[in-house]
């Protein structure tokens, strides 16, 4: 689409232009008021849209303009991940003040990279002027039969991905301006979990969520949404180094997955397929209906990852 | 949804059960990582996304929040018009100060009204703090042909649904210090012409475009897509009362539609059955790609509406 793009002339359509031929045979169908996507026959699709905010989710000189790209797009390919959903397209809606408007090729390679390693093409977007840079990118996917919040049932075992606290961790450093040196990669440079979720999927679970608003906060929506509760072991849950339990339990700004499954999982298999740790951190039971138990004890209050929080 | 929406406490979540809470049976599917949509067997999902952003779009004293979420909603759903597309859904992600909060209920009612007039749920959102309010709506609908940008051949006759103008006067006497008067309602209040897409697509015509960047700059894409010349005569594009040709043939923030048919359309039937004129304002030719002759004269250089021109 790059050279022969479709649109008349002016400065918004430049810097779409600009965009587009960055992300070359990746970039499908912009140019029209709206893209066309064809959806495996029998399959549903799956839809989520996400933020990433300037002064909110990140400052300036934390990221460079790739890293942005980047990780707006893969935070929201995130939640296609927690459905086990295969990724089909990106929407990009990119709101922005002029001091950002020559970092835009490098925005849209960072996005790119997101959309590459998922197989997923860029089908359109939006631009327009604001006085801070946010991104908007809609995630549009497809499934068979997609993992919701909703499946957990007594006796069922709970697992989560990766290692937990790093992106926390890197945050609170930076904050107090100090190196987040090892984490730094974790905020940056999130992983969707797409592949494994879908290995999860194959492999029986019945319920996920992906913990983007920190474990403790999204479990508890996983067991509203079900009607459970889930007991976690925190002696279990797999930390980043030099991280504190708190820290893991509830930093938000993860990826990671947390599933629920009627029976135990793999974790070698799935250490030596991904490269990650599969953990099962604690069970799931009829004790008391969106209850989480951390140790036996019932979290009250709220501990989720809330923007708007006083 | 709204009474047991199976999320966990906090404010941010307080917030978005308050929009659900409004839109009632018309919200489906919220509480997951991403929605669900199933897809007419056949059809092909048509995608678009627009934003609508504080300070850039409007200011705060011209809308009520009502209309600032209709607006916001309408616009978008008016990309689907261009394509021709049944709406499906619709997903909300929402950018918003703290001054903006209480005002979130009655945004979701013009969220809730756009969405109901046209038969989309909503489907899904997100919500995010900010230094200002931008609206950010990603619209999702299904066509088992849409209509594109790229359909123009040379001898199609060019048509135009609805009057000129009214937008772009009612917003230049309001920067004025005057009242917009009889235009106020065609900015506060545009109507996405999706059933006049459809009807439009069931007699035969074969390209079509939103013209919500004005008519020429729109019209230049669309001669652009086609590889074809628009010549359009302008004593026929019809105004709004009180509107200059040039406003008529320049303003942005319209939300009709230009199609291009091989053969004459029933104008009359047109306007008995959805109360505005649909107009032939020209033809197309082969006199040059990508070109827009105005009574003959070629338009040269940037005429469309752009949010970065200086």
């Amino acid at each position: 689409m790059s050279g022969d793009l479709a649109l008349g002339p002016g400065a918004e359509f430049d810097a779409i232009r600009a965009m587009v031929a960055r992300w070359g045979a990746r970039a499908t169908g912009i140019g029209d008021d709206a893209a066309i996507l064809h959806v495996p026959r029998g399959d549903v699709i799956v839809a989520s849209v996400d933020s990433f905010v300037e002064h909110r989710h990140f400052q300036r000189d934390w990221l460079t303009p790739r890293e942005v790209g980047y990780r707006s797009a893969a935070a929201a390919l995130s939640d296609l991940a927690a459905m086990a959903a295969s990724p089909i397209a990106l929407l990009i809606a990119i709101n922005t003040p002029d001091s950002w408007l020559a970092n835009l090729p490098e925005i849209a390679d960072g996005i790119g990279e997101a959309a590459g390693a998922v197989g997923a093409h860029i089908a359109g977007g939006n631009l327009a002027s604001a006085s801070e840079l946010s991104i908007t990118t809609t995630v549009l996917g497809a499934s068979f039969r997609p993992l919701r919040r909703n499946g957990a049932v007594d006796g069922d075992v709970v697992y989560v991905t990766g290692t937990l606290g790093g992106p926390a961790a890197a945050l609170s450093r930076l904050r107090a301006g100090e190196s987040p040196e090892d984490h730094w990669d974790r905020f940056a440079h999130p992983v969707p979990r797409i592949a494994e979720a879908l290995w999860l999927a194959d492999r029986g679970v019945m319920s996920a969520i992906d913990i983007s608003d920190g474990l403790i906060g999204d479990v508890r929506h996983l067991a509203a949404a079900s009607g459970v509760c889930v007991e976690i072991d925190t002696a279990r849950v797999p930390r980043a180094a030099d991280v504190s339990i708190e820290l893991a339990l509830e930093s938000g700004e993860e990826y990671e997955l947390v599933v629920t499954s009627p029976q135990p999982l793999d974790e070698r298999e799935f250490r030596e397929r991904f490269g990650i740790p599969l953990t099962m951190i604690g069970r799931v039971s009829s004790a008391g209906a969106g209850e989480v138990l951390l140790d036996g004890v019932r979290v009250v209050g709220a501990v989720s990852h809330d923007h708007f929080a006083r």
